[in-house]
């Protein structure tokens, strides 16, 4: 029942997405009596959906605190007791970020030797793509906190992009070692210390995000929101620059006809839908945010994370991660407080 | 003598600001057997400079502590001296930002109610120009740091802008007055309720930046350093994105030939030389740091920055807005301890 138009939404997503991985079955969360007339045109899709339903849907300006009281019988918390219970590998939701957040940590509690859940995503970038993490769960972070975000996004990257031992960077405001806040010195000290299955490259700088320089970035919620955002309003700055740039004259909107093909490829290459989907890493289970105001082709891709993620195996992945970096951090925390 | 190469950056660019401000006279601090050859070739430059010799220079690597120390006689401490001894109405320099800060500070001294200086800098949006600040001289900021930026961001777009009531935005990461860290959250509401020469438009995010919802971008100096930098790196992957997209086939290249003189305009209208030229607020003195890596065209930008911070008197509409400010702050934050 989540995002602007649901759940047109999340039926049409779902129908994308059951032609792209056939074998997947569906559990839709929410009121039926809107969604069964939507689902009843789609012959094929209704094969693979169950329809579970619910009265109650939590709202866009429900606090976290309000939804985990009161929110108990609502889709997005049964959708979320569905993973919890087993009947479901992973949970997609266009709806509020931080009751989805709230519900899933209370539900799935945070994996062995991880204090906080982070928000991960992957963007397009010079290289090919690369991940980001915190982008908003965690608004205040400690070094131990960007430490555990590095061990989560490595185990993301690995499972998202198939790299076997990715390149992890913390965001910084330069790259020599006395740059930056307390929070990043130190756990830039922690990441140099301690054998990881992934590379640190130590800092890196915002033009290392579209650069593609490390396959993790690593930061805290606040700077990684900023960060996000900040770059996809890069992108609709430039897209509106280049569009009034062809309508100059008759001879540029000629060039426009002709480079057409290419400029679309090109538009699809930084198109947000390919890249919506964001994981909620270091939970005991996949959970998988949507963004709102996407389309049906967006949904869909938020779909194709929580289906990579539960076929990748990933959350058994962030367990054994966590478990060898715990053993590995420990005596450099406690030499640290020493 | 900073920048990439210097001292050529320096003179050639100060020989493109000579065009644009025939009247401006130039102090040119720094070796004179390397400077004097360059000059040499420059008839009508030469009649408008005056070369200052000094041995010494501030380099990359150096810390801003031991430039304040041992920098007495560098080239870029007697720039600054010039203009705390009225002989020069501001200073120019693409040498190394946290020594060029600190000596800054110490010789010009903060202006009466501003704790700490700030960088500023201006960029282009869909709306047309608006202005940051922090953009890295503090990476942890207070309310009172920030709300401060807020008084000194609204005088800077005043002068570099010409808006007589700049709109003001807080960088967060949602507009809900529940958002963000406490530093954010006590900024925004000290800012609503005292009377400033400037609308505070309240908190916004990433994606304003590029959109030009405000005037003037209020944030602490890391997250601006990696919002400006990733803006930075965005731009850089679009044109890289878009040259490969014309280089796909016969036909969008042809199509590239035909749109050619539009896309050169947009290019024109995002190139970071343009841009170039980040101005120290806050200090008794106009100061203003160029990016090193940088040609003559935009070391002549951030001339320009500085010209236009004299001739508008940048440095006395700031102190008066300060005491407007700290007359209407004081009772806010009185009340906020208490």
């Amino acid at each position: 029942m989540g995002g602007d138009t649901a759940p047109h939404l999340v039926v049409n997503g779902t129908k994308i997405a059951h032609e792209r991985f056939p074998d997947v079955r569906f559990l839709l969360y929410g009121d039926e009596h809107r969604i069964a007339p939507i689902l009843e045109r789609e012959r094929g899709l209704r094969e693979v959906c169950d329809v579970r339903h619910s009265d109650e849907v939590i709202g866009p300006e429900d606090k976290p605190s309000q939804a985990l009281r009161r929110g108990r019988g609502s889709s997005m918390r049964l959708a979320i007791d569905a993973v919890a219970g087993g009947e479901a590998g992973g949970v997609v939701s266009a709806g509020n970020t931080g009751a989805l957040m709230a519900m899933a940590k209370f539900v799935l509690k945070t994996v062995p030797g991880i204090d906080r859940p982070a928000i991960a995503s992957f963007f397009p970038t010079m290289r090919g793509e690369s991940t980001m993490l915190d982008l908003g769960a965690n608004v205040d972070c400690d070094a131990n906190n960007l430490v555990q975000f590095a061990v989560m996004g490595a185990a993301f990257a690995r499972t998202s992009l198939g790299i076997q031992r990715p390149t992890v960077g913390l965001l910084n405001v330069g790259v020599e070692d006395v740059k930056g806040n307390e929070a990043v010195r130190n756990a830039g000290q922690i990441l140099k210390e301690v054998r990881l299955p992934f590379e640190f490259a130590g800092f890196v700088e915002g033009d290392d995000i579209g650069a593609g320089t490390v396959d993790v970035i690593v930061t805290d919620g606040f700077t990684g929101n900023v960060a996000l955002k900040t770059a996809e309003g890069t992108s609709r700055l430039y897209t509106s620059f280049l569009a009034a740039a062809f309508r100059r004259s008759v001879i540029s909107r000629l060039g426009y006809l002709l480079a057409k093909p290419a400029l679309e490829a090109l538009s699809q290459k930084v198109d947000p839908r390919v890249y919506n989907g964001a994981l909620f890493v270091g939970l005991n289970g996949v959970v998988v945010k949507s963004h709102g105001g996407t389309d049906a082709t967006g949904f869909a891709s938020a779909i194709g994370v929580a289906v990579d993620m539960v076929s990748g195996h990933y959350s058994d992945l962030i367990v054994a991660d966590c478990e060898q970096f715990s053993a590995a951090v420990e005596p450099v925390q406690r030499a640290a407080a020493l």
